[in-house]
């Protein structure tokens, strides 16, 4: 009896997580402070959602089937994006759009790999990575990361075996938080241009990064698009969240593959998500580099307020992006401090165990913070929390 | 070396059909007649319309992430509207709404077999569902249906093997068009629940089925929710292709498996798509009984012309739903009928070998008309164009 693709992996870490709240009353002066999930929670700005009611009102296309890749119009103006940030030149005909970046990383993996085959993932991972690769039949190979959270190209060097298709990192880090240094990318775009692999790049939260320019130069790299899948998410950026708009930037042939597994499990990506991607990009420029300012100062509190952590024995290991990932100082493992947490401090965050493989040492006694939705005042109140406890 | 999941199966054929036009110029006098694809073309309503574009304006969690299975709220609606059109008892906790019904196939095969497994799909099948299967490891086992293109449940016992894990059904039928009788229906289900599989039943049309009232009784069954997994795409009915909007129907524990699948390749459906889906059926009811009415006009449009092709050595082998499927008189493979149609007739239709195992001889006779954008007008030119043709 063979055993079912979902089988072969573990329920969703936030659906779990959301689980736990059932049955909680949170009083009125110590409401939740929910930090499990990396998402805005305020809507777009109202210029953005007036251009999306618009299109809805007086576009047909709007409401009919698009090209599988996506819109040329957004898939062209991504292509200038991309080459404005990174001092590049990608063509339109090398991006495509999809159903949020989830769908990207799975489309990619579907095009790379086949049964049996290996990807190396840097840990801690991305549990929705983990999640495909275990439902492709792919084996996740497992890059421990050091204290900085940063994966050593040397060491993946070491775990190339002839089943491995690519390796895919995250930066800035989903759930470490860390941005890796442009040599770093550089050096394992080199390590897989060399052995001939693909490398994935989930940059995610690129527009959150708290380096200004380009945060790496594999753009500029002669035939980047044989080696480079690039993903992006516009979730983040134009708080679109609820419309699943992600993409992808790789060489055209790789993409004709891609198709088929868009073609067969979306068809297409949303039309009113597409427009309102498109619509962000022209307009909201100012408006995002006031998000990351936001972001970038909400960090700053993190790192001025957790000294008061840092005194209870907790230690920080990663910050950025929207995240800032920690070492817990308790006797206990991560899932049973998270599930404690919700009732005891009010606090709703995941534990290392839903980025590490399973019965991990180091994932018992880690947790990520997605402190992108709290303002200082919140992080205050987190920190005064968990500073609190005592087990 | 592993062959790449993408490669084991065939490019879009929508995709591919729509590259047939490039470069062709269609004179004003003879507009392209496309009947290439099951969509509608017009938008949906002026006042879902607004519907939806109030929603973006005015209530936050339209941008927002929801839950992966879908909102609360529109899995009740679906639940009590299966159970009133099939007179029956649905929960909302056994239904699901998926990014359009071509992710719910692909979720639901994803937590019923693995690597190596067997479905069972009568032939003529719809191609996205064979692009899925060979995607995700699992062999097609091909149910050759009889000139009426009914399958039959006593040829299907015949193909179950050890590796068989469900049986997959479309009706009313794409490509074919035909409406499967209930007890056809009720005998694949009394067949896949004797021999432990499960049924898989795509109704994505069923809203434009001639026959009043409930097509089958599968749901009345005891305890049906542990043999059908019944599927539904509220595109076609509510005109909401551009926004990726379809369900699931079957027991809760599996639901739990398919929610990993769908957490991975999309976090949640659209949520302008899932509030016009509830709008719609919460609104639209006599608005949708008229387009049924339209599209069964359209159908017997089809069957008091069809004779002029029948003297042409035409033959009508189903016709239904969105569908005329015929096989054509002409002496060369239907693909290269349907590449000369573009140009020799203004026509673009997809060909039977886009609906059959390679190399097959009866795909090659075959073509799928979608008419439903077509009036009477329109069909009646069809037609003349059609019979028009000499090779």
């Amino acid at each position: 009896m063979s055993i079912t693709r979902t089988a072969a992996t573990f329920a969703p870490p936030v659906m779990e997580a959301r689980r736990w709240l059932q049955g909680v009353k949170f009083p009125e002066n110590r409401p939740l402070i929910n930090v499990s999930q990396a998402a805005p929670v305020d809507p777009p700005p109202a210029a953005l959602r007036k251009a999306m009611a618009d299109f809805a009102m007086t576009e047909d296309s709007a409401h009919l089937y698009g090209p599988v890749l996506g819109n040329d119009e957004l898939r062209a103006e991504l292509a200038r994006q991309i080459s404005s940030h990174y001092h590049a030149s990608v063509e339109a005909r090398q991006v495509a759009i999809t159903s949020g970046c989830n769908q990207a990383f799975a489309a990619a993996i579907s095009a790379i790999t086949g049964e049996g085959d290996e990807v190396i993932l840097p840990t801690p991972w991305y549990f929705n990575h983990k999640m495909w690769l275990d439902m492709a039949g792919v084996r996740a190979v497992d890059l421990r990361t050091g204290d900085d959270l940063l994966p050593d190209p040397e060491k993946a060097r070491g775990l190339i075996t002839e089943r491995t298709r690519a390796i895919a990192l995250v930066t800035p880090n989903n759930p470490g938080g860390v941005e890796y240094p442009a040599e770093l990318v550089r050096a394992f775009y080199d390590l897989a241009k060399e052995t001939g692999l693909k490398l994935l790049v989930d940059e995610t939260y690129r527009d959150f990064d708290s380096r200004d320019g380009a945060p790496h130069d594999l753009f500029q790299q002669p035939d980047w698009d044989e080696t480079l899948v690039h993903l992006y998410s516009f979730s983040k950026s134009y708080r679109l969240t609820g419309h699943r708009v992600g993409a992808l930037a790789t060489n055209p042939a790789l993409l004709a593959e891609i198709e088929k597994f868009l073609d067969t499990v979306a068809i297409c990506p949303g039309q009113i998500g597409q427009h309102a991607a498109l619509w962000g990009m022209r307009n909201l420029s100012q408006w995002l580099a006031g998000e990351r300012a936001e972001i970038l100062d909400r960090r700053a509190a993190i790192s001025e307020g957790v000294g008061a952590l840092e005194d209870r024995g907790w230690k920080l290991l990663g910050l950025g992006a929207y995240f800032a990932y920690l070492e817990h100082p308790f006797d206990m493992p991560s899932d049973e401090l998270a599930r404690r947490l919700v009732a005891d401090a009010g606090v709703l965050l995941l534990p290392g165990t839903m980025f590490m493989p399973e019965n991990d040492p180091e994932g018992q006694r880690q947790v990520r913070i997605a402190f992108a939705n709290l303002d200082r005042a919140g992080i205050g109140q987190l920190f005064e929390r968990l500073a609190a406890l005592a087990f």
